[in-house]
């Protein structure tokens, strides 16, 4: 069999609907027994040996001939899905039924179904690992990425809820010095850190002071709710003399998980911004962090080299990886939930 | 007993000397039995209720007079250290007896040793996360981070050795495409993949073609010794149209680790440039990838909580975190190795 390139898109006849399209589910019929493919899936049919040749061309001065940079890796990931069972199709109108296609590049169906069940498995978009990709358009489905070597990484990414039952009281104006780029409260009560966990004991093995030391980003959200007796405008000051933009940026993502009530804590030894308990008691009795969160400003956009690196290492200590995506003040947080995904 | 500040440093008298310094490794002898403290060291006693005042301050007023913003960091090292059984002086002349201060902050001593010992333990240098450390400045001692809650990250800095024993011998003009940002072998001989793992196999359980994909990396290293049938130069200037400056760097390191007889894959899937193997066999016999390599300039400078991402997430998979600080054409390329500590 042979096709031919007419407008973007394969054309292959002879009993090609019934030999590609029906039992197969590539392409799309054009009427009698025609049947468009895109050149993605022309590649993969002339790659197994299925097709002989695309006006003239093998396998090999097919994919030379493409100009487009993302279909390689566009190839890779079609093949990758066939190989784990999957029919999918290009996310076009021509090639869907009873689906619509968003942004991304393939419908992928659900294993045993195809292009005429009208249901989705995946909505798959790729890219090279050399792209970036903006925060705002991950959320909805998932992201291939092929690295140099032309391996594939599969990404699922949600929008989570986020939610705990950390519900905890705060006290009133205590004791409370702003050092350098953090503060000390002394001889708080154990609805601070006991109950509340908020800060960290300055107090070892080797003294007895009664002193708990805050972040500045514990001090400003504490020191807003008046539970510390420090000017707010203050720590703010000095978060941002520190940190500059991304100290607020912190203090609201830190503010919206304590109004979740879950329970943040510095996430510095996972390389993440905090770490989060849904569910806390006491600090004698606290089960291990579920989520690492990162903040960013919802203008971001990933190196997927760096989304590797976050979700790998969340998953290597058994917590989920989440973006706590930032936009203008009185706006709130949007969430992005990140994970490996094996199709 | 009580101190006073004169020049920068704490001097008590009394039964001083014996008391902080011989019994306890505190400060150094002024003559008599008058004693010098550094602030650190004063505040640690204060601290501990050793010392009961300075200039009349107590632990509290001591630490919120003390203007320099890396008072507290170094404080919480120090304090941690003592927890630890460490004794340590601060890394100037007036502490020290037969040991050279370097660019650090603190001297430790082994356990059970002290100031008069002339012997190290470690030399750590205190930064606080926000801070940013010069690559070129790590590689000899010990990094303590002191995290925004006052937690500490010992980080373990020196300059490997990299040499493995995978010595492999190159094909020569093996027929290649070079596609957008990849290239493509056609029936490469078997010292290519399976005794040189160079490239990914195209082939999946679909097809038996027969090809080989390489990373552009991979290309220009081989298209330089000849081994494929493409132009160096032209694989390069692909490279850096695609990777920028990076790529030159990448090749570098790449080169360096070949010819020390180690082999490199990507790393992507951890975030990395590199995952090597000291030994190879064949692609049907080969274990562990030992380290994690990350390409920087030689300029770099670290932020602490990338560095903690790193080495957290290279332990976590049971290698080796090293980077590759490469400086000038020509010159060699600088391995640095970054560890956790536990002291």
């Amino acid at each position: 069999m042979d096709g031919h390139l007419d407008g973007g898109v394969v054309h292959v006849g002879q009993d090609a609907r019934q030999r590609y399209y029906d039992s197969r589910g590539y392409g799309y019929p054009l009427g009698g027994n025609d049947v468009a493919l895109a050149p993605v899936e022309a590649a993969h049919l002339l790659y197994r040996g299925d097709l002989d040749s695309v006006d003239g061309m093998e396998f090999r001065e097919f994919i030379r001939d493409a100009t487009d940079p993302g279909f390689m890796p566009r190839f890779l990931v079609y093949a990758d899905l066939r190989e784990r069972g999957f029919y999918l199709s290009p996310a076009k109108a021509d090639w869907l039924h009873g689906v619509e296609p968003d942004s991304e590049d393939f419908v992928v169906y659900p294993r045993g179904k195809g292009p005429t069940d009208g249901e989705v498995e995946y909505r798959v978009r790729v890219v090279g690992e050399r792209e970036t990709v903006d925060a705002v358009a991950l959320g909805d489905g998932v992201l291939a990425v092929v690295d140099e070597e032309s391996e594939i990484t599969y990404l699922d990414t949600d929008h989570p809820d986020i939610d705990g039952s950390a519900g905890i009281s705060l006290p009133t104006g205590v004791d409370c010095d702003l050092l350098a780029d953090r503060a000390t409260c002394w001889n708080p009560p154990a609805k601070l850190y006991e109950e509340g966990f908020y800060g960290t004991p300055l107090d070892g093995r080797d003294s007895d002071l009664g002193a708990i030391q805050l972040s500045l980003v514990e001090a400003a959200y504490l020191a807003t709710r008046g539970a510390v007796d420090v000017d707010p405008e203050t720590v703010c000051a000095r978060g941002r003399e520190v940190e500059g933009e991304r100290f607020d940026r912190r203090l609201r993502v830190y503010a919206a998980l304590r109004e979740a009530e879950v329970v943040p804590k510095t996430g510095f030894k996972f390389g993440a911004d905090f770490r989060t308990y849904a569910e806390f008691e006491s600090v004698d009795d606290f089960g291990h962090s579920e989520m690492l969160v990162r903040v960013l400003p919802i203008s971001h956009t990933f190196a997927p080299r760096d989304l590797a690196l976050d979700v790998r290492l969340a998953n290597g200590v058994r917590k989920e990886m989440v973006f706590g995506l930032v936009d203008r003040p009185g706006d709130g947080v949007t969430w992005l939930r990140v994970g490996r995904l094996t199709p």
